[in-house]
């Protein structure tokens, strides 16, 4: 297997954009991320998107995203895992230049959601979940992260203040990402009053519809060192591994284990524990996800997720900064470009390109940890400076 | 890059499977795979569906293969690329074992296309085209490949009855296949007297709407040769390429650069030329699709693949073999698995497990064509038995 490195990102502003069309959202970041490796062209490219069908209309993105970024015949092959179809691309363009057939293949994951009407957005995300036994019964996502909030609080005794807290720091850290969709900071009071969206969860526990993309290009070591310029970002691990989707057939329904599996292959293959990584982007879709992910890695122990966020472990300035980008929440999530997103932000960080209000002070290894579903498929990335 | 082998494979029999839901569909081909392997598990699962999202309201594929087929935790990943969402499935596994990530990892494919009504299936489909520049303006998918059929008869004096001819043979090949859809034989006259569906191509024209599955087991070749009791088939090509999404952006509407393209890439790896192939199965989503694909790949010359077809090159005695198994025609063209079903032929040919009445006399080394849309994407890969 050979060394892979990230040698280029990309990503646009993400928001509500109503004058941009998929393919042009896709292609602003595709460019961006060449322009950053400076190269004209790679030589194949994955594309995560969960569902540009029920969006907009629009499947075979392997062939809309080299043919509108300009560089046909470049083969494209779109790759969904829902929510997880960003970190499911780029594990897919990482086996291909691992493989060998390829020394430079880019990771693009775009999601066009504000192009169908009211319930349009929430049918559409609810296809994550089990149709036949979840959706058509009548939950749709907020209810199945709310059941598994409830479930915590019993169990544990997570508070609402704990849960809220999450999203007071992630928007902290978001206010000063200039590409995030809602920068403004949040108070717990504020969360908390929020209008109710499935108890005990309300608007500001949950990660926003958003119009976005990211790209990045991965490259063998040995070329990577010969093209860029920047500090060369290695990717020393990459898990991933499933869970019942269906969350009513699970042991435990607060415990992510797809999410503990695919962290132990990536710090298995990286040669590292928990203990070695410096930062981490997480999968936030909703205020109770960062707590149960902070447990299933092991930043928190099992059930002391929603305390260590309460003081302060996963700030910023914390012993484990997460979400130092703003993650879900207030960054947005567009759902297939979320994963790539979360590699754009470990590769700024650990190259130390960021801006001095939101650089992290150590970051040499960063996690990136993306979800599908209410947890049915869990990808994990460990990137670490050479 | 580790030499790659095929150690199993599966299909169910296709066709309108009322009573049978997308999840059923697809475990059956996986369970079949994993029996004819002789295993129990694999450690990675890619899953080729072109658009589970509007033909069943269910996304989130990678969850459900490994979940409904009882693998969980194992990973499983959705691969799509239209009509060439088998193929590139099957080229994502084949990354993934070479890559020496997993040592045996499976390709699957599946589509249950007959959940919706009257147009929905049209509707569907044609989201493998450009839906702003060419669907909202009315096109549908035997329109572009009319324009295409309408194009090489005017430019070669290709004619009516060599576009028959392709259902013709197709039909008489897959009148021999227990799982092919439409086991029935057609006659020219039949052909060309069924209901007009776009001007010059009637249904028979046409490839039909199937629910069906495929799946394969690629193992590392050191490994495939302790597993197996039989045939070791190894994948000795791999291509794939795109072009514009759009048919009126090409130079030549006519003709398959992608395939050209794709095939190369893959004849090259393998070291051989078109003439050193045994047989192909290839994309006859219309019969016009067979005949430019034809000649992209070199079987005939550009222009003269309708009178090969005629003089019965390709025929099952022909001097080179295409669409053994039938091709989509005769088989059926359930999206996300045709790519995938071709590899089973191949592997079944090669290994000369099939009946008499449809084994090749010369089957070492076969090429699989998969494409999507109007010929946006094209995956070609060589099986070569050792």
């Amino acid at each position: 297997m050979r060394d892979v490195a990230v040698i280029g990102v990309g990503m646009n502003r993400w928001g509500e954009l109503w004058n941009v069309a998929i393919r042009d959202l896709l292609a602003e970041s595709v460019l961006k991320a060449l322009d950053d490796a400076g190269i004209d062209s790679v030589e194949a490219m994955y594309i995560g998107c969960m569902t540009s069908g029920l969006f907009t209309d629009q499947e075979h993105l392997g062939a809309i995203g080299p043919d509108y970024s300009g560089i046909c015949p470049v083969p494209g092959t779109r790759v969904e895992s829902a929510c997880a179809s960003g970190g499911a691309a780029f594990r897919a363009a990482y086996m291909h230049v691992a493989s060998g057939t390829a020394d430079i293949v880019m990771a693009a994951g775009v999601e066009k959601m504000t192009d169908v009407d009211g319930g349009g957005a929430t049918f559409a995300l609810a296809t994550a979940a089990d149709q036949e036994y979840e959706v058509y019964n009548g939950i749709t996502f907020p209810g199945l992260y709310a059941m598994m909030a409830n479930h915590h609080m019993n169990k544990y005794g997570t508070t609402r203040d704990q849960l809220a807290q999450v999203s007071v720091k992630n928007h902290a850290n978001g206010y000063n990402n200039e590409l995030a969709q809602f920068r403004m900071k949040v108070t717990l009071d504020q969360v908390k009053n929020s209008v109710m969206v499935a108890d005990p969860m309300t608007l500001l526990d949950c990660s926003p519809i958003t119009d976005g993309s990211a790209a990045v290009i991965l490259c063998s070591l040995d070329k990577a060192k010969e093209i860029t310029r920047k500090r060369v970002v290695k990717v020393v691990g990459s898990g991933h591994a499933s869970d019942t989707i269906q969350l009513a057939q699970r042991d435990d329904l607060s415990y992510l284990k797809s999410t503990e599996l695919a962290a132990k292959q990536a710090l298995d293959m990286a040669g590292k524990k928990i203990t070695d990584i410096d930062f981490a982007e997480v999968h936030d879709c909703f205020s109770i996800a960062e707590i149960m992910v902070i447990e299933a890695l092991g930043i928190a122990k099992v059930g002391k997720g929603g305390p260590a966020t309460m003081d302060g472990v996963t700030a910023i300035d914390g012993m484990f900064p997460v979400n130092p980008s703003g993650g879900l929440k207030s960054k947005g999530h567009p759902v297939g470009a979320t994963g790539v997103a979360q590699i754009v932000e470990l590769t700024e960080q650990i190259r130390g390109d960021l801006d001095k209000n939101r650089q992290l002070k150590k970051a040499n290894i960063g996690l990136a940890q993306n979800m599908g579903g209410s947890g049915a498929s869990s990808v994990v990335h460990i990137l670490e400076g050479v």
